[in-house]
């Protein structure tokens, strides 16, 4: 009998097929593969409102069985997980039910559109979990092999305490004034557009690299095009010729400046309309011992400036983060065989399958959706407000004890999930 | 009944399960969930000399059966295709084998340890092809999308014509005094060194890229280490303990100068000695009307001058591979998300499949394999004759008609098979 | 006769030679040996409080003769020009009563260390200029020639029109706990820290570039070390030994956020606390047809991105500005060979030359130095006011014509001065 | 009296006054204005055919005099040395009377453009040392920052043995097939091509850097492009109108391989084709335990990796060399505060300076320049034989003591003349 089937099942039931249906159903097919888990993940049922492009999908993708209702699979007993990736107006509703009705949850980032609808589903994470039923949100990115040793470094005191955090995420596929509306640009569906978009994942990274919270925001919200062609279908950036226009109703840019709750200042900028910036996702830590800087267009680099180091001979080094100690990395190819985007999804399955199995919660948990859509609406309430700073209490600590007069006291506590084998 | 059943199946039959059978393995089992294929791969048995670690990997990386004797595949009429993933001195009889029993062919690089072995397969695959059985060798990096696009953009002229072409690949797993001996420093099993492990993909990366061969070669090839540890297995690079040495019967670097068939001088250095250099495989080609350039330690870019810019604004451009216009790159992830190492092996399963479903030759074929050792054998015997300039008859073409007095007239027709769907 | 004598002369004075008297020196000395100018600068009085020291500088620098009163050389009729290096807080005195006096006067940023002292000598500029007596502000990075570049290209519409800024000025001398108290810590002598220092340099550099100029802010600033070791003299950061301490009195970082008159969000940072990052001076402007960026780090190129370009050969050019075509350039040396940090001031000294025998307004003006003082202001008042969102009125155009519903509709006029001979 | 006036004077001649004799003045220039030197250089005299034009040079560049005949600067009592930027073809004559007339030189490289006057030099300037009267050849990238701190950290060890050198110089200038014919393209007055031209620079800071010199070379030289447009003068590469047309006599690229004293394998490459590639002269070297690694288009960083450090957080550091401890850096600018191309020639005249105050041999010497040359001849010799291995044996040591069976047991002497102050 085979190693797989001597394993316990997990059986998945994934709500959603399109770009991220695709990348969690990568994610749940390599695990396996090429990391050693306690459990086997089976890709039971894809849910899709079409039963005839669902059964297509499935095909493709390579689920078993189809429904076209999610409720049903709430229903079934051969379903122990209900992974999310539909849109995230219907992530609350959905995740809630599901964790009530005792499957596990992961739900694909923005956690939720309101800071309502994510404060209950974190209320319902923790009834779940207390009968042992967890939820996850999926922030991909922090299972980046370079952005986990980043934040093991700081755990590990490499760069002292954090000074000073620093985030762009530059895009441009809204640069080009004719790219025509989507959901994207709708309020309605998207809830907000570059910051919940793009800017939700940098101030993750930053409670994460950091094991800090932002506690208050100053922000600024702008739409640079206020209208742009109806496209028929949303079919890439070829609408130049549509002549029916229509609002954008979400930000093109967010800008936001904060302090971290160990009082370290920060910067926040997300784009759509940086031309030539695909996606450079880029964070810089500076602390009191030294530096560490990523940007995702080199994502399997990370960047470290020593400041113990002779200042004749200390520079940013370009760390090729390939190596078999690099976080997941061993479990891949050897040394210097550069992973890319997916590789996230695979470590996402696999952190999540052993968390599951050893009865833990696994991270990012709800509470750290709901921190992160914290930011955001302060971030949106500021904007509204003249950007007047605009505090989070939530993520305010008790008082600090002792007193350095210097930034930076807070420190994480050593990563847990992020060795491959 | 979904669209992969209606699809007919190809059965393949992997021998060899190591590091480039669970490349191979990947490549089979993404092929047809981000490709559109005209059948569909079926990972059918993985051969092994040992049942029970056949049995292992077979679970671990997707195979339905086992067999422990390679010849036993050759004899059944379901399957399809022979993917060769052992060690290079195998692989002449069983490519040979399994042609002659009418089985497509995949053969790992390099295709052959000696350049009769080499002849002899080609000609074997010549043999086959007449039949309608296909043979290709698996110099993955031609499907690095950067890669193809270099190709691509060289046969639509954009560089004008060849002038120059510098290759490195570095590497620095044997920088390292106390690492250990292995079957890649032993002659008998390697063949050679860092020539033939690493060499043959620059020179197979010049060809492809330039469509033109080398045509003669002055080289050096130096062993810096010239004894290191006896380990008791060869189990990463950590044994500096041992007392036992023994010696080191390969090059540690290769430098080869020589032109290409259209007169454009090239050079060409292979080491494991660069420290730090984990796997710069870098080709620069010059054309008369601008340049080209890659690193495979930033391999979703490739950069291009183009001379016919004003000089005010001219500069390399660093092209970001990853617009749905790239080469194989449209059948994965938006704008921005980058490839990894082994997607290689996945568009190299879809290039083979659409090949045999279509009847035609795969590429790079046996002949192209060919030219290669052709070219590895003619530095070994230049190296070992005071590097005294070494031709390669089998490359040299019919004269030239016509003579403007300058390098490059030889263009490659435009490419094949490098996009995606 | 020689050439230089035939040429009338223009007889400078300069007050103080520090760091900054250093590099004006230089800028004078080297001036008309690569540039050929209308009149021939003559370093003629050096001015410093105390003879001895002032003659030893003199000798160093090459000047004629010293003075130990700035007084004095406003009396005499053989000083054409003062050129002003000492500490912000006597900017006003010393340029005030030069222009007074009939004397040109360059003066070294921060043009003051108040916004009411920038106004009164923008002022006394304004009815100086009426009597042919022009006043000039020195912020030298204008004159890097990737810099002049930039401002050209973008004049040009290039990149289209401005959609986005965003900028960094990064150093690291005060990261280290231990760096001592200095003048530049202490707000009564310096006005600010990061701010002033090295702020104004990208806010002159945005207006500079985009041609337009910041119409708003919201900002922070943040003093990350409260107390710093007192040095005996402040001679490099070495004095980690002390064990008396003392108040930082300026920030350590700024950060802020606005948008410029055309409509383009705008982000700022300046900070002493980035370790690794020595002299970052970073801006890149988005606009609507392409986008450019500059590294102080890599001050020989200019990046561009043109979104002309066909999507799949486009990205960013990295422009080797060393071509004779680029400003300033020519007058240099063969194409490739670099310039460095000093340049900047040989390129002022010549535009200044330049512009004083046309009879024409140098630039930047001090009107140009007031808008930066203008913005600083608003940054710190803004910061005491929880980063409300402070309107700088006097930037604020009259209401443009016209209404596209897209940022970026005002842009700069062709550059005048940058090109050299 | 001036610090100036107090030091004795060094009264120079210069001989020739384009691209090397503006460099060469621009140091002489700058060297007592940044530096605290022993003795005072003088610009006393420059050197041209033609009176007007060399008055014309000497008014732009500084210098006080004019002669027509280089051998009347050699009888005057009042010129301590000279300095010879004329064409290569004439060093030898020059350098070799003035050397005789008890004349201080400095020739610029190269040193001569046959391998018999460069020996004939060497023997002159032995003779000349025993006298006191010293010769030194100006292969000026020695003194750029960079380097120099490359050649100290070799020389500490820091990176272990050398075990191998990967040498580039690219540059773009005749890849236009248009660009003219010069004197740079005609094998009487240049001696060859891109080998003399750029080629000698990588040899010789191959030597500097490492200690060693090559010890034998195979090489290849290629002319690619045959014919050119005869220019009417030659003014930059726009002469493409031009119908008549002449042989290009030198070679376009050179390419070679060989290997140390030390029995490092080393490669080098020279280039005028490589379009887009303006003054890219590259070089790596690997050693034992790290490697170093260093641009000319980036002249202010060296790039070190260092083998000693943890595996998961190596990686080549981005060394910016502008700190107060690098070498020469310390008497420009603050930190961060980039050098350009020509302070490399302020540096040479420094060490010259201070070299002769002390009575000792600058380097590089004559003996230094003819080890350049006899590499350069090997290559013509070996390219000419079917890049058959040639031997140079005047560089083959004494048998080295000892055996390790490794390459690079010999380690330079620590390096004595590259700091500033």
């Amino acid at each position: 009998m085979s190693q797989a089937a001597a394993r316990p099942p997990l059986r998945v039931a994934m709500v959603g097929y399109a770009f991220m249906g695709r990348a969690h159903s990568q994610g749940w097919r390599g695990a396996p593969r090429f990391f050693d888990l306690p459990s086997e993940p089976v890709m039971q049922v894809l849910v899709g409102r079409s039963a005839d492009r669902a059964r297509a999908a499935a095909d493709t993708l390579g689920w078993a069985e189809v429904e076209t209702d999610w409720r049903r699979v709430l229903e079934r007993d051969d379903i122990d997980l209900v992974d999310i990736c539909t849109p995230g107006s219907t992530h609350a509703e959905i995740a809630t039910a599901a964790l009530a009705a005792g499957k596990h949850v992961l739900v694909e980032k923005p956690m939720a559109n309101t800071l309502a609808e994510a404060e209950a589903m974190a209320a319902a994470a923790d009834r779940a979990a207390a009968g042992g039923t967890m939820a996850m949100v999926g922030f991909t990115y922090r299972r980046v092999p370079a952005i986990a040793l980043a934040r093991d470094l700081v755990a590990e005191g490499r760069i002292g305490k954090v000074r000073q955090v620093r985030c762009q995420y530059l895009q441009d596929w809204l640069a080009d004034d004719g790219a025509p509306l989507s959901w994207r640009t709708d309020k309605a569906k998207a809830g907000s557009g570059a910051l919940g978009d793009i800017g939700a994942h940098i101030v993750d990274l930053t409670h994460f690299i950091t094991g800090q919270r932002v506690a208050g925001v100053s922000g600024r919200l702008d739409t640079l095009v206020a209208e742009r062609p109806v496209a028929e279908s949303f079919s890439g950036l070829s609408g130049r010729g549509g002549s029916e226009r229509g609002p954008v109703t979400v930000d093109d840019v967010a800008m936001f400046t904060g302090e971290l709750t160990g009082g370290a200042p920060a910067i926040f900028e997300a784009t759509r309309f940086a031309w030539g910036r695909k996606n450079a996702m880029r964070i810089e830590v500076n602390g009191s011992e030294g530096s560490l800087a990523f940007d995702f267009e080199d994502m399997n680099v990370l960047s470290l400036y020593d400041a113990r180091e002779d200042a004749r001979t200390g520079g940013f080094r370009r760390i090729i983060v390939t190596e078999p100690d690099h976080p997941y990395v061993g479990s891949w190819w050897p040394a210097g065989h550069g992973l890319g985007y997916e590789h996230g999804f695979v470590h996402q399955a696999v952190d999540l399958v052993r968390a599951l199995s050893a009865g833990e919660q696994p991270t990012p948990s709800f509470a750290d959706g709901l921190a992160v859509q914290r930011v955001l609406d302060a971030v949106e309430r500021s904007a509204g407000n003249r950007s007047v700073y605009t505090e989070i209490p939530a993520h305010r600590p008790a008082p600090a004890t002792g007193s350095t007069g210097a930034v930076g006291d807070e420190v994480p506590a050593p990563a847990g999930q992020s060795r491959g084998a």
